[in-house]
């Protein structure tokens, strides 16, 4: 995690960007030239998002660590949406920004090991490596246990990435399974944390932090600050706050006594800043950035 | 699930071939051609993935009612290798196959939304409405409860399409957290199980089965029965036959006492035939025939 934490020191700012661009969020003249280039086509719209995105990503770099594209965004809009995600990933790098690939990928182990190639390490194509997609970071899903797991983490240790494996995720539904007690009196996601501690602790970063990061929702703090107890060595990256309803004296509890150890992403809340903000269209970028300050200075109110 | 069983009624084969084309599986023949005509690149990947894929659905297509991409496999070529996974699918379809898109995607409501959009229903791209990748039915992770699943069910009943929850994963650790015992005595994956009947279980089809199917190893076949008895609306995709271990006595209780209720995949037996069946690798359709034919008559000899 040195590579994120050493971000986060520089811009003092432990938050997180998500780009995740629907196209009703994007403004007309952007969409427009689009549509006019590429007709009604999914090349149209991966065009408006890639542009979209690079507004977001210039008004954001001098201020923000890292950007976090959710998958399903690019994926809604075919694999031309993909080549926009990829693209995004690139531009968003070439600004100095740490790049975590929201794809929430999971499966038995020799496919969890395509998986870590494509976003974090990289493939063989006749003799020549690729790096498919080449973020710094992807979450993980890990219903299905280490072997779906060390794939990633092996990638990690190969090529300087880290992971994010969901505990507790921030929507309304996720104690459904993730908070049921076990024999042993502890929740499910407990049970997942342990995972993370007992055989993925390994590797220190600098800062203490493993390559193993947990994703913990802002919406539900009091797990929040339970599991920053318990994972001492495992970095959070932390959704749910703004658009999904958490604020800062939520997170509080996401960050140790040095006032380190989270990232706090927000998506909706930056992107469509300008309409909260009652602000033009053309401006979403502008207002982005204005929404980031805030947040910025929300969070750092309730560090230590 | 009514198109797929039909399917498995039609051609008296309750199978899938899993389409996971990694290059090295490739003939060099295939693969030399590519790169031919686009260097060491990931097109030229992709254009391999796409070749290799027709020949296989050209020669089974007779046999298998269904084919089963697993996401990573292409992804892994990056967008370039999603492309050709959108091509696989819809060339599968003219050749009048199921296609279960296995992405095992999760997230949060409105993310799920977006997933669903992608794999199943159709997006909204400047008025007109475009299927991205428009498979009849996707694997889904449930970890994150209800509101990151019921979205697909919405384009499911929308768009008469499926989709199969990842209750008992087939590999090797997926115990560690799966068999985990709840404070009521029951392991993970029947609480996991439970939301499937308790909240997924309507609008049974034709056949008595739901929108909803589930994921179930055949690696662990006293899961399997235990779980036929107790979901009997619920469909199984059951992977792990052959490559990775199981055989046709490992999945005889995936079925009902019509004789139906499952579906069993084999992806590498079937595309890496040649080997086993010491078949030069041009001929690896013809073998993968052969392996889908033994195959077929291996799981009919133990359903009753």
């Amino acid at each position: 995690m040195d590579t994120l934490i050493n971000k986060i020191i520089e811009k003092g700012n432990p938050t997180v960007a998500g780009l995740d661009p629907v196209l009703d969020y994007i403004p007309d003249s952007i969409k427009e030239k689009a549509r006019l280039e590429y007709g009604s086509t999914l090349d149209a719209a991966a065009a408006a998002l890639l542009e979209f995105n690079k507004g977001l990503i210039d008004a954001l770099c001098d201020i923000v660590p890292a950007v976090k594209p959710q998958a399903a965004y690019y994926e809604m809009y075919g694999w031309q949406g993909v080549k926009a995600l990829c693209e995004t990933i690139e531009y968003a790098k070439s600004k100095g920004l740490y790049v975590i690939v929201d794809v929430k990928r999971n499966d038995i182990g020799s496919t969890a090991e395509s998986y870590a190639k494509a976003y974090l390490g990289e493939t063989e194509v006749f003799g020549k490596a690729i790096r498919p997609f080449d973020a710094h970071a992807a979450t993980v899903n890990g219903y299905l246990g280490s072997d779906g797991i060390l794939p990633f983490l092996k990638n990690c240790n190969e090529y300087d990435k880290d992971i994010f494996l969901l505990v507790k995720t921030s929507n309304p539904s996720s104690g459904e399974l993730q908070d049921i007690r076990t024999e042993s009196g502890r929740a499910v996601y407990i049970e997942m944390a342990e995972l993370i501690s007992d055989k993925f602790s390994g590797d220190k970063g600098m800062y203490g932090f493993s390559r193993c990061g947990a994703v913990i929702g802002a919406t539900y703090p009091a797990q929040l600050s339970e599991l920053r107890k318990m994972l001492t060595n495992t970095f959070f990256l932390v959704p749910g706050y703004g658009a999904q309803g958490a604020g800062a004296s939520n997170i509080a509890g996401a960050f140790n006594d040095k006032g380190i150890g989270a990232v706090i992403n927000s998506s909706r809340g930056i992107m469509c800043a300008y309409k909260e903000l009652g602000m033009r269209q053309e401006d979403y970028a502008i207002a982005a950035r204005k929404e980031a300050i805030r947040m910025r200075e929300d969070i750092l109110s309730v560090i230590n």
